[in-house]
């Protein structure tokens, strides 16, 4: 585990970016997160960090000596601790390379971002159990948790090639659907499309193929989270999944944010990891003391919905839903720890997905599926529209950040998308 | 549909590589796969392409400029075609090229063969309507193939860092599993440790996110075919697989043979694609004129077991299974267009795999989940010993061929992988 606190989380610590020092910025000089930004002027990715409304190019500002993300996740947690202490150095009121770093600086206005690495595998977890058994409970009343459930972090291989930057819009889906009424499936554009709003945790140290990561070392092989949305074709999974999983259902968007806020900087918001009364104890692979004592990250976790009639009176959108990633029933390390035990190889850029991250509200569903009552109940937004499920022009936004009473608060931007007609 | 007949494949060409000649070998000049190969003394991968026992070195031979297998995948079909034109002439007796061709041959026995390309996502489908009967009869016996089979090509997502060259062993995977009458699973070696005989289509050129790919085209994105070992452990994908799919049960590693013998030489082995009378047609994005008329391949496939008490004798190993591509439900094009009709993007070295190639007869099981029914009925070896699942020690070599009147035989090579204690 490393989640321990040093000098840059000192919320006392001031920028000369002075846009960093504003309360409600993302982007505190006790953030620093990670991703890849190009200009028009020189469209080969580089790699940023968000200070303010900047974005501070690490190769300029002469912190490191390549354009090569994945390279800088491979680092060794010592060595990626060091950058973000000189980052933070750096960028603090009165440093002796302010002059250099200014030069270095962008408006985040004038940049546009990536993805923020070249992601090698990716795969979804469904660490909810509040989703799990919400959406169990529509397919099997009275059976909604499957025995498995509260044993193994389930999880299945997901598709890297279709993950999108945040912003970039992605046609409707056509598909194979099948009505129970129907004789033959036919195909045609997707009638129930829905977000998943998850965190990505991103992969950084690799470990050996046939060498497990152990608990105690899991946190050291994840570089940071981003937000990510998982659009589903709920009508098309609904005919496809059995017996293998879902597969076209899901492979033809996922939307990655492009800031990866790095578990150093949210160490100040680590939580412990409990489990109701009554539930098993993780199997000893998956459980340390350092995961029980602050396993679990509070992160506070928002989806807005802006609808293109919305866009075009020029409302920002409705918050349809909130959650918090502390109410995940299996932690990161967990996730690690469970995804190698086979002797599974992660690489530098793998994404793990936490799955939907639903709380144990009814308006806390992260799905449509969930807050629609798998389409059954319409809600109203304040436009006056309704939505069971996502229109053309629909736009997502998730949002998330942490706070803490003595902290500075830590945002991770946005993660954007929009449905175009199939 | 690109299986057209051209002077690559006619069966009088003699190359002056003696060794291409002999009726019995893999890689006569109609042949001519592509791998990546090394040396001891230069460790960089190259281009190679397989002629008899020899491994000709495509830049040395001045045919390409780059050693990026991945690049030489996405060229369109007909500058494939005028490289595969340009081998087969250079190869051919009397070439004016032999000198500079000879300079750029290896022993086969003198370099090691690696993964033929960077694999990016791995799919892998589940087209044996043979193995998909025998394995839901085992779950299901009143319901044995669920609804969708004979509409949908099920596939699933696998994963790609685990991906391993023939010839290199992998340990027993660890994992969870639960025996019915126990209350708590436990974490222990797999005890039911399988193979699963399956062919690797390899993407050559790429589609755009959200345009997908139309039977008439989809054999211009596939460059070539390999064998395939997707390495599978029973026991852990039984307790682990609902709802989402296997994944720790079969991610641990899949054997790719270093070959890919292209859809080009295989145009001679073509047959129609054909469903028993009863069967429903293929939904129209799945059908096409060509597809009927020579959609399937006919590839002869052999299972190999060879135990260490084998190896110790100096024996070959035992064949305990054949079957035939051509029986499979759906046909490559099919899984193409079918992969990318949602709008997912295929890259080239993308992987989709065939699933477990079973034929008709039980004899010809792809995976001892069906030759030993589940574990129930081990079977002898000609070693005295017997099997129900693979023990440490064992060697599994997978063999694919062509054969057809008139035309050279076409060979795969093999695909072999050793199962190391846990």
């Amino acid at each position: 585990m490393n989640a321990a606190l040093d000098d840059t989380h000192n919320p006392a610590l001031q920028s000369w970016v002075a846009s960093a020092n504003a309360p409600d910025t993302d982007f505190p000089i006790q953030n620093l997160p990670f991703g890849r930004f190009r200009t028009e002027a020189e469209p080969d990715w580089r790699i940023g960090v968000a200070i303010g409304n900047q974005v501070l190019d690490l190769r300029a500002a002469k912190l490191i000596d390549s354009s090569d993300m994945n390279r800088l996740m491979r680092l060794l947690p010592g060595v990626r601790r060091s950058v973000r202490q000189a980052i933070s150095e750096g960028l603090r009121v009165g440093s002796a390379q302010q002059a250099v770093f200014k030069a270095a600086l962008h408006a985040q206005s004038d940049v546009a971002m990536g993805l923020p690495c070249q992601i090698g595998d990716y795969t979804d977890f469904y660490t909810s159990v509040h989703h799990a058994t919400t959406i169990g409970k529509q397919l099997r009343p009275d059976n909604p948790l499957l025995p498995n459930y509260k044993w193994v972090p389930i999880g299945y291989h997901g598709r890297a090639s279709s993950i999108i930057p945040s912003g970039q819009g992605f046609r409707r889906p056509k598909g194979q659907t099948k009505a129970p009424d129907q004789d033959a499936p036919t195909l045609g554009p997707c009638r129930r499309l829905d977000y998943e709003l998850e965190l990505a945790m991103l992969v950084g140290r690799p470990n050996a193929l046939g060498e497990p990561i152990a608990m105690a070392d899991a946190e050291d092989h994840v570089f940071g989270v981003s937000l990510f949305n998982d659009w589903s074709a709920r009508d098309i999974q609904a005919w496809e999944y059995q017996p293998l999983g879902p597969f076209l259902s899901k492979n033809f968007a996922s939307t990655l944010s492009p800031w990866v806020v790095t578990l150093d900087a949210l160490a100040p918001f680590r939580v412990p990891f409990t489990r109701p009364a009554g539930d098993p104890e993780p199997l000893a692979y998956l459980d340390a003391p350092a995961n029980r004592a602050q396993g679990a990250i509070s992160i506070e976790l928002e989806v807005w919905l802006q609808t293109a009639q919305m866009r075009a009176a020029g409302h920002a959108g409705d918050r349809i839903s909130r959650s918090n990633y502390r109410d995940a029933y299996w932690t990161v390390a967990q996730l690690v720890a469970h995804h190698t035990v086979n002797g599974c190889n992660l690489r530098a850029g793998d994404l793990l997905g936490s799955g939907t991250l639903s709380g144990p509200e009814p308006a806390q569903g992260g799905s449509l599926m969930e807050l629609s009552a798998g389409g059954k109940k319409p809600f109203a937004l304040s436009s006056g529209e309704t939505r069971a499920w996502l229109e053309d022009g629909d736009t997502i936004i998730l949002r998330g950040y942490c706070q803490q009473p003595g902290f500075r608060r830590i945002g991770f931007g946005e993660c954007r998308g929009t449905v175009l007609p199939a």
